[in-house]
């Protein structure tokens, strides 16, 4: 707190005006209010990484006013969970900025500033062809980032020597985002592997006493190789984000 | 690890190149890639019976494109899990081809190749009608893998005396698989009854309290018959599977 | 409540004291407070049956005080769910009373008053040996209400023709009570058999996925056979009581 | 088993030939098979009230099959869970018959053959009048079956006003099904108030941390009052096939 | 119980004839009973406040018929969980009523005579823009009851700043309903910057481990700073009465 | 943020030294750090009550470091959860100090400054003997707290007469707190029945599918009466902190 | 049933006396009954192995007299979940008999008729040191039963070299079991690697989100590779005895 | 694979004999078997950290027996889960080694070998007293692998500012390590606040509805603010590992 007095003997001494004072002082920017919600368009500041917007559940007039705010505040925008019905009407009442909507991932980018590409790349598995959404998720939202990603789909455990053939895939990646439903094996069987720290997706790909993606979550959670953490079921968004800032 | 030294042994004197010798001792055929899936062709080999292709959450296009990978290679295909809408667009993909799909067990298979059948039967239960299609898809696997199958149906332990004249049928066979929602009770009253292992598959079948098969899973787990082993909820094909391999 | 126009006219015309009235009128007598507790002792006018006293989580005064109004009312005493050490200071404390406690069951009576003797049966069946004690809690508890008891122990559907040998006390039962844990089949099969209603009780006998009895309570609640009804795990008191109730 | 060892006697001393003692000996009617299904039509005679058919899951072509069955055993039929444009289907298929059906309770009835009406009534009594299917479910199984119902709806425990102005009601019955969802209060303070044993029925009605009935289900088995069993969430069947067990 | 005896001698003394002397004692106006549902009419009186009409699950003719009984009793009345579809049946038949419906909280009133405004203001706060529909239901149901409501919509716990600028809103209010998803963690926060006290509310907002809101509520149900309590997820009905109840 | 600039202008104008504003503006107090440990000392004028002491997992060591630390800053000390063991030790360690501890609700209290009594009273409400733990910890909270409080005991549905009798505490109250174990149906009763709000208190009293308490917890989440919320299981403290914000 | 005619005819003729048709008839031998008791003596003939004896919650009395029943029918005795403590009393009593108690498995066995051996061998894997005892379990029953047991003890998942240097171990067995806790991912790799069936057995190690055992059920339960069947969590003998069935 | 190729060709052509090619080729050293155990003590070669020893569970020979082999390859050794009683026994055997046990962590650490101290420091916090062995383990672990530690301990979100006052702490960490119980709230507040990366860590303190730690890390796994992945439940060891991979 040594910076307040510092401040305030600035203002004492007539080097800074109280407003200027007062507006250094003060959290910055108000977040931006829309009535329904506020934009935080001071976290790509605060956390070096803009506020994504997820779209489950709203409105396509409140996604685009959200995405706009974004915008007009200089900063790109993520939308997350957004399906293909309405992508299409937001994408249209955007049109005219750089809208990009992919109905894998269901994620839709809109970038005026291109990003700063990083150095080290981000390795992004999955076990299974159905778990390629959540994959796609993950990998679009660390492209969108900054990081290059490299991908190795379908190496479940069921054939070991898929994944056994990719070791320095494995042992080269900055971070590894492993995602896998059923019984989330994989990722135990890759952090046993590599030095690299694994981001570990539980899907909801499964039946029966897959409990929604539950039964993968504990396998991930309960893996006896250390190095794991795991993230919420099908949140490909927040391993792709994890996985960005670890790569640095 | 003997066969290593041997081979180098033979590269030394000249017997083997270095190629072969490589080609030898590399894992040997690389995994069918197919950009979003790798099928896993040498599971025919590895394990005695091709991999099946679980077709929930896939596109009638990547259903397709692993079902001609494995007929390639030269191997029979069996699809679990084919709703009829999208059994109708495979099947019209793959017209040519020996294609047969069951709506009831939701299985398709090409069989270009006669499966040599085997000497002992499996023998399938289920305790209700609307268990059928879990038992049928059973049925079907064993039938596509080389094992004659027996059905007995709708001997649910309500009503005893509808099993209880079967019993040749339970102490004739080499397996049992016993299919049943609800409470889940007829294995344990089956594994009684017999000296051959019983699979025992829960199903979701039922309401309420039944928690979507949780229920029937657990009465089976917790069966005071020894000799019993349980597979996920609505699992037809790994009962099948499993008791193919049983059937020897 | 014509009744109560009835009174008043009564009153009116000086035929009922307007105190007179006033009891009449009010719920008869108050519960007895103890402070800590209200012991129910109109239960036995209002439903037929004296209040019984749960022992777990109380102290020996606890217990002796509630017993001593009971008695004091004029009823009959039951203590379920009373350990060793606990039953050996409230006996001693109540020396001079026909004092009787069953270190299996749990149970304590104190019957000053004999209770006629139904004319009917209660049959209580259990699925193994570890079931006993939850068996002889029900057992108890109908006999001290003035059922007589017949039990037939350790049937589990593991072994169906210990059951099958005793049809005719399946179907000569007013009422049956089945107490099994693990899978908890027995009352489904058993409800299979008779035309007696069927109390089935959970029992938390077992391990692992039977989860503290919760396995075995699914399995009862979800039983394909009709005329069966569930009450808690290891509530042979709840049961007993109930197959009183149904012994008419 | 000394009626077995009589019967052979009565073969070797000719008063009975091998062929009638093998048909008195043999369990007697074989379950009419469907291929599909077991028909129990043996119930009737076993247990004292025919099998019912559970339609849901089954084809409008497997009940009506089922159904005949049962009317050509001469049995009546009751079909429960069976949805409104199923039911037409299958009572189009059996125009001609004694066909009814309720869209409140999802229960059809092919009745025959009247049964005989029972001395004493079944009272059934719901907490919402969105337990009312379920209730209904209840009351007419039992009524199909012979028994006398009187309806209390409506009776949540907010407003307890509204039953204890019915406690003659409560005290008359032979035995009370309460069908309650939410925190499934209401068999508990109905069993307070009267010695007629109660069926309680949990409902799925509710939201949020009712979890489909399971908090019912839960408040239920915990009832602090005794005389209480429990049936599956939302199985108005198995009550009213219960009740009227009981109703003797 | 001193009035019943009073009553009594005023009856034996001939100020009070015994049929006016009935009607007092008598539990006093019997519910409105419309055979499907008995609408508590007294609850005005007997709570403070009118039974509000559960729409989920009933047709549009019950809802009618239960809201023109409370109107006919002169109270207003108040719809929960009215889907539009729904709301434009009832709307139309109640037409000549002062209807107001909204869709984003569900709720409909008719309001015909307007409720004293309470001096205090309740405070209603949102984590996220999907929470929003559960909000509103609180607000409109504190409103409809007669309190003033002020909202602070947006401010989850991500961007704390948004919610520390508010500190004066957060301690001005007589009591404050919280309403968050996912994790649930706002009412921690909140209460921890206030000696208000917090009605926090779940809702089923996220996705993947939330567990359809169990997640936010078992959140809320530990939360480390006192003076909370929580209603059933998404429960913004409850919240909102609750909040006027203690809104005084 | 007014008042910012006001600051800064007094010290702009030299009527404010730069040091006592940085005094000013920065966060009151700092918390009273122990190491282990940061008392909220603070809390108190923040609040408006003083931080509880949560014994459960700490050593006599770390509790009284946090009572005196408390002590020192002029408040009054609440433990909560203090095993008889511990407390004689912390008891010992603070002699000299107006220490009280009740071993029944495990609380203990140090007391220099009498709290105003406040004009209204708190009505605790338990259903059974067992639950007066859990009542007396709500009771002694709300006491320590500066409420007065009345208790209804052993007042449980199973005998409603018992409640009956006590309307007019129902009626009175300024709040309530019901405390009820097993199927945790006494809020819904008692919310039917009064105008005052109602904090429900679970407790893990039963066996069982009481499951620890949660089948009371999910009873009183969806009490069918509104004007209930809901704390942790076995959390007297935080209904009795509750209350007292409540009794105003 | 043609034999029943048979029979009879027999009878009839005179070449057999009704006498010996009765015993013919009815179920052979009576299990042998023992109050508390029913052993299973006939087991051995119907199943091929004898009834082991479950000792958790049995009194020392009771497993003395159920194993001399079992070695008066000629038979051997496994007694399973026998701690140390009752193992010395009840090997006291038997002393004389060839009694063998292991800590480990807390297996004990009186065998006084040497098993034939088994030609092929069973294979038992676990994954952690910690798993052993449950490991031992089946590897003791196996053993007990006829079969070899060959043993790869801590090779789980988390170095997979462990185990991939034992390929020849995996696919030379008739049948492996694979014990694992955690999040039991060793029994999906293991079979992914064999054409041998696999028995999986969740053990309750590990701790937190691995709740008591089921994340590892559930794991096994979703295995993505075909061939395999789960037991019961930590249920060593189950899966031993299966193994042994299978064994053949 | 090209090294395959290189190296056969080396063979080949005599520059390398068959036998230290084999040696090559092979996977280096065997696992160190001790029987009941396999130390991996290739691990700290192929992930960059030595294996830690898991305690509980095991005896102190086995114990004791995996620390030598640990010792003996030229590591260090971490010992987890150790309670203090074999802690002695442990120590004592080991004595004449740099023998540390700390009873807060219970970690145990013998470090002949000094690690290189890492450049970034590892910040963790907790939000109460009763975290502090699970973030001690945290600490702990991080150290022994090479991290500088700087701790925060006591700032839960029920008195925010305790945590506001260290933003510069959240802001300035390489990676942070949140411990939590209860609702588990802080780590989505300290995500919030700064860039770094979070690795959440629930914890089992709390009562009733904590669920032994499942509140905390379903709140966790929901945490609103992404850059959060979450461990197992107490699990500081993972938590500690983690961060010291990712402070590079």
């Amino acid at each position: 707190m040594g910076d307040l007095l510092e401040t305030l003997r600035a203002v004492r001494e007539g080097r800074l005006s109280p407003e200027d004072a007062a507006a250094a002082l003060q959290p910055s920017a108000e977040a931006a209010e829309l009535g329904f919600a506020r934009v935080d368009v001071e976290r790509a500041a605060r956390r070096g990484r803009p506020e994504a917007i997820f779209c489950q559940g709203k409105t396509p007039e409140q996604i685009v006013a959200s995405t706009r705010t974004l915008l007009d505040a200089g900063q790109n925008a993520l939308l997350t969970r957004l399906d293909a019905t309405t992508a299409r009407e937001v994408g249209g009442a955007l049109s005219g900025e750089p809208w990009h909507y992919s109905p894998v991932s269901r994620l839709a980018t809109v970038v005026r500033n291109p990003v700063a590409r990083k150095a080290h790349r981000v390795g992004i598995l999955c076990a299974g062809t159905t778990d390629l959404p959540v994959a796609e998720e993950a990998a679009g939202t660390a492209e969108f980032l900054g990081s290059e990603v490299e991908r190795l789909y379908d190496v479940g455990v069921a054939g070991l020597h898929r994944l056994l053939r990719h070791l320095e895939f494995l042992q080269g990646a900055r971070v590894l985002v492993v995602v896998a439903g059923m019984e989330g094996a994989l990722p135990s069987v890759v952090a046993g592997l590599t030095s690299a720290p694994v981001i570990a997706v539980p899907t909801s790909v499964g039946y029966g006493a897959n409990l929604g993606g539950v039964a993968a979550l504990l396998g991930m959670l309960n893996a006896c190789a250390p190095g794991i953490a795991v993230v919420n079921i099908d949140n490909g968004f927040g391993a792709g984000y994890l996985a960005d800032v670890l790569n640095r």
